[in-house]
């Protein structure tokens, strides 16, 4: 009797942002397969004898090439091990899970597919910056910045969108930009670089878009960029403030709290 | 002393996929005020002798306006209550939760945001469909079907993304389709409409756009509407077995498990 293999969406990284189901199951996962952006929080939550794999690629490399992530999979499935595929924000958002789905049913493996909170609105959310809002963002439109996805991106759509969110776009961020403007984007448009959103020291960028590559090199990876008029309504990661407080401020905006008393 | 305003994403509908953190805070509420994309079976998560407020909009009626909605939440967080603002999906994509950060900001109030699944990307991976795919889609966009939003939509943008998930577009499809094919869209596009995703009684029926209207009338809302060559990747909600079983399947992918033995 075969295991099964659940691919489960982990979220932007905090452990209390997996659902329910999600964290059930890791909680009882006797192989996890893990890729890069998975946080060491919520691995943490697997059992102590569950066997820990890590399946992650490199940015620019192919140290495990997504057949054998497969094999991966099916080898630990076919043992009859409950086998939890935890993959970093949504599995089918740039996250190749529809692959592996179908690599596990051709396999003659049964496998269920858990949603998890996605980065690409979770991230900007806790950073105070809605993706849509009444009078400024009525479309959102998501992309990756590598290679993969991005020759294959219509950029005269992203460039229209009212919310464009770019998902592991940092090293090539400058390239991005230049393009978005060339096909109208304004170059003031506001823009913020968001970098281990939901984690511990995460960290915001505030800029126009001609100037965000360069504001947000060198931020710790992932980050996420948003482009579009919502930037400008987060409170503290708001471009004047940034700039008052020299362009990178350390941000807890999931706290919206009022402004503290003067009398501790 | 004031209490304070949790505004938690629902996700689909499914308790389960709800997130860690927002079935911990329902769990404790002392106040729910939800919407009208909230399932029974969440609100059933709250304790006994929280008081649960209706807060939903009816489409096309505007019976709880949205000040209304800002009162309530700010009245109950005064008396010193845990106040649960409960929303369908997440709470920042279509959702205003952003007016509702700032109405509580401005009176004082703490409000904390806890994401969510969003249906846009959960309800099509429920029902098979991976909103990117290597080679088939790079990009991801999300409009409403409201009026609010629609107008402002670009639809140029819109008709060129490689997938568009449309929400609360149900009673307006026709005119949406419209719009796309005269955008440029192919009218052939395969499209997919998702009722109640992720609960019980979830159903899908697939069409080329220029007849998705046509063939998902009459579907139990809400309804979830992808456009777009993904779509095609769907294994039981795919057009051809969806034709063979009379246009309108019954549908529970998540678990996508192998062909059934012929021996029970």
């Amino acid at each position: 009797m075969s295991g099964t293999v659940y691919l489960v969406g982990a979220g932007p990284g905090d452990p209390d942002l997996m659902t329910v189901r999600g964290m059930r199951l890791l909680r009882r996962a006797e192989v996890v397969v893990y890729d890069r952006l998975v946080s060491p929080e919520l691995l943490a939550e697997a059992p102590e004898d569950a066997e820990l794999i890590y399946a992650g690629k490199e940015p620019g490399s192919h140290s495990c090439p997504q057949e054998e992530i497969h094999d991966l999979l099916i080898h630990h499935a076919l043992e009859g091990k409950v086998v939890v595929r935890l993959k970093g924000g949504d599995p089918f958002l740039f996250g190749r899970g529809a692959e592996e789905v179908l690599a596990c049913s051709e396999a003659g493996i049964s496998c269920e597919v858990v949603p998890g909170v996605t980065s690409a609105l979770s991230v900007p959310a806790l950073a105070g910056i809605p993706v849509t809002h009444r009078g400024i963002a009525a479309s959102f439109m998501v992309v990756t910045g590598h290679c993969d996805g991005r020759d294959r991106v219509d950029w005269q759509a992203a460039a229209r969108v009212d919310t464009l969110v770019i998902l592991m776009g940092h090293a090539r961020l400058g390239e991005i930009a230049e393009r978005l403007v060339q096909n109208g984007r304004a170059p003031s448009t506001p823009a913020a670089a968001i970098s281990r959103g939901s984690l511990p020291g995460e960290r915001i960028v505030t800029a126009p878009l001609e100037e965000i590559a360069e504001r947000a090199a060198g931020l710790p990876s992932p980050v996420l960029v948003v482009v579009g008029e919502v930037v400008a309504l987060t409170r503290r990661g708001s471009r004047t403030s940034a700039e008052e407080a020299g362009t990178v401020c350390s941000a807890d905006l999931r706290r919206s709290a009022p402004d503290p008393s003067p009398y501790p």
